[in-house]
């Protein structure tokens, strides 16, 4: 059972730690959200508990309160990021042939300019 | 505050319900999974908890155990597809900017082939 601690070579476990750089979004206590290197729309951060789960299922089977958390803190960037009114978008990957590249889970929130499709 | 109660002119409390039919991949007590009528993927489903929010955000800060068991269940529905092994993306959307257009949070559920690019 996963258990959330900090994992010594995760990438985003040095990022919420400031032990590698990144453009900070917003930060709390549970969670942080920064820019990703590699945009893929106008706006597109990256959102993550501090806390290491591999991926959404493990972080709501395991931890369901900081779930539900990481998606109020996606509303809450899409916010910081004047994406409220026309929306945003809220991505997570699962698994290599998705596309996810760093075990800890994170949601990709996207917005800012017209998302014609999704997912494909 | 929501409370989760069903709307009558909801297309996918209707689908829950069994009002609308829907080609039906899982259903437990609290979720509803079927596949999406316009897919971008080899596999599209979309699972809805059959509780009424509006969208991810909402669901989450009046329902955060719901919120997990989504997450958990769009894990379940991509293992029924099939593609627990290569993986799979879970797609939230919040506005008609965003591509919404039902206001019942649900969760899109794409793989089956390779998912390039996303978001954007």
């Amino acid at each position: 059972m996963a258990d959330g601690k900090p994992v010594a070579e995760c990438l985003f476990c040095k990022i919420a730690a400031g032990q590698v750089p990144a453009t900070v979004v917003r930060e709390t206590e549970s969670m942080f959200a920064f820019k990703d290197i590699n945009p893929q729309a106008g706006v597109h951060d990256l959102v993550i508990p501090r806390a290491h789960y591999a991926n959404a299922v493990e972080l709501a089977a395991n931890a369901p309160d900081l779930a539900a958390a990481l998606l109020i803190e996606a509303g809450e960037v899409a916010k910081a990021e004047g994406l409220a009114e026309d929306g945003y978008r809220v991505v997570f990957n699962t698994g290599t042939h998705a596309g996810q590249t760093v075990f800890h889970v994170h949601a990709h929130v996207l917005g800012g300019d017209f998302l014609s499709t999704f997912g494909s």
